[in-house]
């Protein structure tokens, strides 16, 4: 079955950019995902067509009318009725690789750039649309964002990776960063790879790159050591309770 | 000045991308930034340019050889000696509004793009390079993760949003999320704009806006709203010191 992405945008001219070369390019010619840009430009009523006005209460910027992308929203849901509608916004709740695991799974998704100061947010109380948020920095729009949600989906589709990359052992998978990689030289500016992982002995390579991903998320990333670690309680069983949804 | 960004891939052909449309694009074409991409295969020595080798210690997919990248990184920092290379990589230090600040008032930009299951570690042991993860989630490579990080950049230069849109009310240049904003018409399916934004009272507005980042930011952020009050008992003169670097 098709992945279906529908993006909701003014700048239906960025897709597929990016998604239509490696990876995902290979899986857009193989119909494994399906690209639907759509111009909200469309969907406004009067004759400049007009997506945006001016913030009630004042301040800088435009905001975009409910009016005009509930129609768009609309439309987009009518072509997918059962494709979860998103909205790129830096209000939405963080992405994280469990949701991206549920949307990839699932028979699309329809996809609402913003753009300028952001949405009417009665859009949000009369539609049923979940806000996403990529990270807390402020891009020009939520095309990007959406190409991030894409490609991110895209890759877990099935056969796009292929057998020999699962992504089981991928950061976030575990709920812990990934193992430090090596690969040949063996020396390189009198630096070696560590001896355990020349070793042959698997048990050894294993418990080493399990201690270091402990290691380096400790260090690196407390905040997901300490959600680790508090799910790992409520989870005496241990580690492999969390493996498929680490911050479901 | 122009901003100058290099990006190192396996994919040159995907920059600018969405990067040359819309505030982007406008700013590339009026040299407020340049966009360099550099072929990273250029850099290998063998007669199959490999850039890539299996993983030490076995496993699925294939690493990015420490030497060949060393190579590249470093033909990049001759072009723009002062310019931080950053290797975007999901066990890097997440991105925020703060470091997006920084770099966008530098001279610009170097950012090594990952494929597969990653880079030999030793490149990072060796060189200067700052690992930068836009998320936990993970990407097919690092190349939209730098459309990114540029895009958040570019809309600060100097020039590049006008006047009118400072940025300075947006989420999380307060450590908050920015509050909920309306537009035209006044009602819409029979939801009216609060009252507050139509009573030209302009304290009155100010105070809304306030409550409402604040009322936002706790039920749909507990993680920044307890970061914002940790910020604030150390730094009890308010939330002003807090305006330029919220997460740095």
């Amino acid at each position: 079955m098709t992945f279906a992405a529908q993006i909701l945008t003014l700048y239906p001219e960025m897709f597929p950019g990016p998604l239509g070369t490696s990876l995902a390019g290979r899986a857009l010619a193989e119909d494994k995902w399906s690209c639907t840009p759509i111009q909200i430009r469309d969907f406004a009523t009067d004759k400049h067509r007009s997506v945006d006005d001016t913030p009630a209460g004042g301040g800088a910027g435009m905001v975009l009318r409910a009016d005009v992308l509930a129609a768009a929203v609309d439309h987009a849901r009518a072509a997918h009725p059962d494709a979860p509608v998103l909205a790129m916004t830096p209000r939405g709740a963080p992405l994280t690789q469990a949701r991206v695991r549920v949307l990839a799974s699932g028979p699309g998704v329809t996809i609402l750039c913003g753009r300028f100061e952001g949405f009417d947010e009665r859009l949000f109380e009369a539609r049923d649309i979940e806000q996403v948020s990529i990270g807390d920095f402020i891009l020009s729009g939520g095309e990007i964002g959406a190409m991030v949600l894409l490609d991110a989906c895209i890759r877990l589709l099935p056969g796009v990776m292929g057998a020999a990359s699962s992504g089981d052992d991928e950061s976030f998978e575990t709920g812990l960063l990934e193992y430090p990689q090596y690969t040949r030289p063996a020396i390189w500016e009198e630096r070696m790879i560590p001896q355990v992982l020349r070793s042959g002995d698997h048990a050894a390579i294993l418990a080493w790159r399990k201690s270091m991903s402990e290691t380096d998320t400790r260090s690196r990333r407390p905040d997901l050591w300490e959600r680790h670690l508090d799910a790992r309680v409520q989870s005496p069983s241990g580690a492999h309770e969390k493996k498929k949804g680490p911050r479901a």
